[in-house]
Formats: structure tokens, C-alpha cells, sequence
């Protein structure tokens, strides 16, 4: 809390830019030997992390939080042991490091290769789930890079212990244990140095709820990598299978309210013989409607959404609905109201499917499948980051590979320019 | 200029983004068509394009500026045809749009690609050189984007004229005009407006000298495409072939002196055996050599060098030397004055030149090649829109796929996530 915020990031930059270029050179097996290491330190240390856990969430009750900030918070043994299984597992994915993206030989005998290689520093700035100490600092040190951590006041002392437990497995397996730093101070100037620390961070990835992704993409200039919302729709087309379209509402919508690739607004085609069913299903699961008129019309259940619903990102039982003009008519509803997240057709008709997939403008899109798979476990990528809603450089999960960029190797035998 | 700059840009973006939907959807043949249509309006258009560029070359003579700056803007039928062939060139590339990355098919049947897409709308900074209206209008709309193109007030005529050309390619080939999109004021509000058009600019690409590029990076909101500096370097390894080595240096630094890929540090192995001729062939090419004290002792017309020459961008037929311990020291060189361009090696030893590609933390690193290869072309991109040194997106050389990003397309039988 003595050093100036300011100092202090350039001083963590500094040692981070030098530990990014021994993890850019370390081998895949030393990388995944740290991970290991640090899940093996974590279940040795159990007694001591939840103890810590113990102290934010004794704290935090005495401050007054919400008890879903304190579930958000808390520890037990079968969390802390999901959070080391989660460092095994990204232990055990495929290294992008060193991958050759692609190779071209030129008339003049000149051979280009791109070659994957590893971002640099990154940093994470992220609320009260302390798991993302580990997930987050995982990724990105098997991805090469090293990681600036700046988690939530109210985790302070689980964080701490976490990342203990991962420096400690980096020392373990020879690696630099700068590569994996956490902010020492709970000051929030330290994030506003963070956001401008230019050349030393190569980029912010925020973790946590709207305000503080919209305050990081507000201040930053470094590069942000992040998803304000996720104001996703599925869309049920005439052609839809009724029973695919009452399924999937429901778990689009319902399975769980709080993720960021929950249903937000159901769309239905004013064609699509039979509604009643769908809403009825919704409801029965126990959502709330909000529709247009002619939603309304089709369940009284249904009560009149406002203008605002169909910008809202209600990440709860409550569903906007409206009735639509054919495929047409819900891709300019998602033009309009969307976030670029993800957005899902319903229907057995492969033309208008297709129609969707190739002209709704956002980062996931999805046939015959529930929004609920936005998630880069889903995805077959092992973890994520985040789901990225911006469009340049990683769009939708962002896993090893969004951590990582390329770089030009040029191999010649002499060769001048004419 | 009556219009407030602000007001202008949301309205010109807003017309972007709807003709970038269409650009989207655009097959490659229409691309192709409209950028050849431009080509044939260009070569139709000479006499008016030649008279608008006369108009704009008068002016600069009566404000005084320079017969650089005046070189940059001057058209001739040449340098026009050219222009007009670069976009053929354009229109041949492979069309990078709806291009399959990958595709993994999940265990409970989901299929996932991901595609490219075009990045959206592009704005492009630049300045007195009048081709880039064409040449950086013709890449963004080959790659599927629409572009609002603000160039420099000496060119106002000529890239009105160029313009009116490329939209008339568009029309004839039946797609929206609005998809390249000139901004009709020198008034730098404008500029202001764009670098902060958040969700109606997806990207900027400033193309122009440091002092442009530092403002936009500084002022911007929306992500920024751009190179900043090329403080390259040429290493010549104890290992160095004597006649590769003083032949790569004389092209490396002399061939254009004011081209980003030019090297402006020579760095020189002590254990090199003999390093004179090098130096010779360089001062004898009419380059003023600066160095470290080693460097004065094998040629006294080396001059001293002093702190700053070794993070100066000359573009000049100035070169800084300095004798380093081997690949580590000269690794060690870049590290600290290296911008992150392009730094080549000289030497027969592949171990040697495989730990300088694989270490150095440039967007090009080369073996035995000049450093003036740096450039789309050379690499066989076909163009290029610039040369990045950020890390994020896209880096080294930028063609068509530098200006797309990619979208994840699920399609699935009806799966809901348990």
C-alpha cells in the first residue's frame, strides 16, 4: 500500500516482461509440469487455503455482502479440489506454442513460416471468484505468457494462497515465478495503472460483472480482450421441430440464467403453427414472459415487455418474447437489439438455417442447439478465458490459442531485394 | 464543412455499417468485378484524376512545403496506371471470406467451425500519398469491409477524384457505394470523431509518418491497426558468410533508405573476422556510419554515436554500428532498441540462426535475407495495408486476412446442454 500504484506496475511489468521471454522459450513438458505442480501444492495446502478462504468470507459477512457474493467467495474442499483438477486439465491440452500456422516458399527462394508464439504479459483483473487466480493464471501460463493478477478486495487472502501455491509449482518445475504476479494492494488506482501500462502489458483481460468490464474498456490503453453482454436470442422458425423448439427454450433459457450464453429473447416466426406449447413450457420451468402483442395474444401468462427489454440482459427467469416475420425478420430484431454474443436458429429447414449462420453478425452461431453451449469447455477447448464479443484478434472463447499471437520467420540464403 | 464532425462521422458510419452487411454477404466474383470496374473508371478518368492531382500539387508548391512531401502527392499516367493495376492485383487475390479455419465435431455430435467474416468497417488515416484512397480502399473491400477513408488536405482533389472512381466500380458492379465512403472535410475534427466511433468504426488503420500514427494510437478509442517504428537490425554472426554479409548490409540499409523495412543498426559479432569490408562496402554505398568505440576502431570514417542513435528510426542513408558478444549479445541489443519490426541474421550456423528466430520478439525475424523483404508483397500477400508491430490481431505484414476476423457456427440435431 506504500508504493505508488504506478511504480509498482512498472516494477511488476518489468520482472513480468523478463519471466514472458524465459516462459516464450519454456518447453511444453516444464510448463505442464508447473500446472501440476501447482494443483499437488494446492491440495497439500488445503488446510491453509480454505483457512484463508475462512478470513475473506468472515469479512465479507461482517461487511454486509450479498449471499451471492459470498457464494461467488467461498471455498470448500470439493471447490478447491475442482480448481486443482482445472490445472491438471489445462496441463494436459495441446501447447499452441510453436505451432506453424502456415509456410509459403517465394519465387526467389525465400521460405515464410508464421509461427505461434506467445502474447507476453497479460493482465487479469477480475472480481470475487478466486478461482480465477488459478484458471486465469493457468491459461495463460501454459499459453507462455506471464500474468499480472489484480483479483477482488473481498478475496484477498485466498487469492494470496492460491497463487502461492502457483508460483510455488513454477518454482517447482524451474520456471520464473514472476510470470505468475499478483497485485499486492487492494487500491483500486492499481487498476487504473494496470489499464495504461502500455509495453508492459500487452493486454488486459477483465473477468467480473458489467461495471468493471465497461470501466476496463472505458480507461484502458492497452488492448482489452472482453464481453460486455450477452444479450443472446433463439429464434424459432416455421420449419422448426416443435418438440426441438419447446427443448430448447427451456434449456437455453433456463438451465442456468446466470451464464453469459443464456437465452435473453425468444424470437418466434408469426408463421410457426403452434407458440402456445413453447411459451407454456417456459413458463412452466418457471420463467417469466415479457412479449410483444402478439405474444401476449398467445399466453396470457405473458406480460407487456417494454422497449428496454429487448436491450436487457436479465441473467435470470425472465424472458423477452416476440413474434417475428420469418428468418429475415429475426436477423434484423439481432441487428438491431443483439450483442454480438451468441444467437441460435430453430428450425429443419437447412436453407434458412444456413441463411442465419452465414448472416447473424456474432461471435457464436447455432443450429438446432441450445445457447447454453457458449463455453469453451463445450467447445472442445479445454477452458477459457472469457467469451470475447469485440471482433479482433479471439471472437468467442478465448482459450490457449486467443492468448497466444504469431510471428514471421524468414529463412534465406542470401537473398537481396531488387 | 458546415456539418458538425461528429454528426458527420455517426451518419457516414451508420451508412458503413449497413453497406458492410451487404459487403459481407458479397460473393468474390462481385468484389473482384467492382475492383476491376474501379481499375477501367481510373483509366477512363486519367485526364480528370491527372487535372484534380495537378490542382493539389499547385497548392502544396504555393504553401511551401517540401519536394518530399511533394513527391508523395504528385500523380503521373505512370504512377496512376500503376494504381490502377494494383487493383486487378487486388481483385485476383484469394477471397479469405467464408474460408473454413477449423472444424471439430464434439462428442454429443455438435459440429463447430469457425469462418472467416469480414472484420466490419474500417476507417483508414492517412496522408499526403494519394494511392492509398485506392490501394487500402481496394483491400478492406476485397476482404469483405467498408471502408471511410480520410486522407490528407494536400490530396483533397486528387482522392476525390480516385474516389468518385472506386465508388463507381462498386455501383457497376452492383454493390453499395456507401461501402468506401470519403470524408468530405479537412477539418481534424474529423479525425477525432473516427478514432473514437465506437460500434460504427471496428478498426483503424492509420497509414502515415510517427507523428500521425502516435496521435491516433494516443486518441483512439476504437482498436488501432498500426506500426509505429522500424528500428530493425541486421546481425552479422561470427559465423557470417564475409561476402553475404557485407552484400545484405548494403541492401538491408541502402536499397530504400526510407522504407520501414530498412535497417538502421548494424550489429556486429566481435568474434567476426573481419568486419572492414562490411563497414567499406556501406560507407562506399554513401552511408554515414555512427558507432560504438569498437566500431570507430575498424574504419576511423565511423563517426560516435551517441545514446540516442540506437533507438532512431533514420530512414535515412544513416546507420548506427555496434560489435556485440555473439547472438546473445546482439539478442540482448534488440531486446532493449528493437521495435518489434524486423531483425535479421547473418551467419552459416543453423543452431545460431535458429536460436535468433526463435528468440527475437519481432513481428519478422530472418536468416540470411535483407530486411527491405519486409512487405506484403515480397511475401507473396499481394498487397499489403501496413506492417503491424502490436501484438494483437494481426502482426508483420497485413493483407486480406488481417482486415477479416472469424465467427463460430454450431450446428447441431436438437442438443440442450445437461
Amino acid at each position: 500500500m506504500s508504493e505508488h500504484p504506478t511504480k509498482l506496475i512498472a516494477s511488476m511489468g518489468a520482472r513480468a516482461r523478463e519471466a514472458a521471454l524465459v516462459m516464450a522459450a519454456a518447453p511444453t513438458a516444464s510448463k505442464a509440469a508447473a500446472l501440476r505442480a501447482a494443483a499437488t501444492r494446492i491440495r497439500a495446502a488445503e488446510t491453509a487455503i480454505l483457512s484463508a478462504n475462512a478470513e475473506d468470507v468472515a469479512r465479507a459477512r461482517g461487511a454486509g455482502l450479498s449471499d451471492a457474493m459470498i457464494d461467488r467467495l467461498i471455498l470448500n474442499p470439493d471447490r478447491l479440489g475442482g480448481i486443482a483438477t482445472a490445472l491438471d486439465d489445462v496441463a494436459g491440452l495441446p501447447d499452441p506454442v510453436g505451432e506453424i500456422i502456415d509456410e509459403r516458399e517465394r519465387p526467389n527462394g525465400l521460405v515464410l513460416r508464421r509461427v505461434r508464439v506467445p502474447l507476453g504479459v497479460i493482465g487479469i483483473i477480475y472480481e470475487s471468484r478466486p478461482n480465477v487466480t488459478v484458471d486465469a493464471g493457468a491459461l495463460a501460463l501454459m499459453a507462455g505468457n506471464a500474468a499480472i493478477l489484480r483479483g477482488g478486495s473481498e478475496a484477498v487472502e485466498t487469492n494470496r494462497a492460491l497463487h502461492t501455491a502457483l508460483a510455488a509449482g513454477l518454482a517447482d518445475a524451474g520456471l520464473p515465478t514472476d510470470a505468475v504476479q499478483l497485485v499486492p494492494t487492494t487500491d483500486r488506482a492499481a487498476v487504473g495503472a494496470m489499464l495504461t501500462a502500455s509495453g508492459l502489458i500487452d493486454i488486459i483481460v477483465p473477468r467480473g460483472g458489467k461495471g468493471l468490464v465497461a470501466r476496463v474498456q472505458a480507461e484502458a490503453r492497452v488492448p482489452v480482450l472482453a464481453h460486455l453482454d450477452g444479450i443472446n436470442h433463439l429464434y424459432i422458425d416455421a420449419a422448426a421441430d416443435p418438440e426441438k423448439a419447446a427443448t430448447l427454450a427451456v434449456n437455453a433459457k433456463m438451465r442456468r440464467t446466470g451464464v453469459c450464453g443464456a437465452t435473453e429473447t425468444l424470437l418466434i416466426d408469426r408463421a410457426y403453427a403452434d407458440p402456445a406449447p413453447v411459451l407454456a413450457a417456459l413458463i412452466d420451468a418457471g420463467c417469466a414472459l415479457r412479449g410483444d402483442v402478439a405474444a401476449q395474444a398467445v399466453d396470457d401468462r405473458v406480460t407487456a415487455a417494454t422497449g428496454e427489454d429487448w436491450d436487457t440482459e436479465y441473467l435470470d427467469a425472465i424472458c423477452a418474447v416476440a413474434l417475428v416475420d420469418g428468418v429475415e425478420g429475426a436477423m434484423a430484431h439481432i441487428a438491431v437489439h443483439g450483442s454480438h454474443h451468441t444467437d441460435a436458429i430453430v428450425t429443419e429447414d437447412e436453407a434458412v438455417a444456413e441463411r442465419f449462420l452465414d448472416t447473424v453478425d456474432s461471435a457464436i452461431v447455432m443450429w438446432n442447439a441450445s445457447t447454453q453451449f457458449a463455453d469453451g469447455g463445450e467447445f472442445g477447448l479445454g477452458a477459457e478465458i472469457g467469451i470475447s464479443t469485440g471482433r479482433l484478434h479471439a471472437r468467442g472463447p478465448v482459450a490457449l490459442e486467443g492468448l497466444t499471437t504469431y510471428k514471421w520467420q524468414v529463412r534465406g540464403t542470401g537473398q537481396t531485394r531488387p
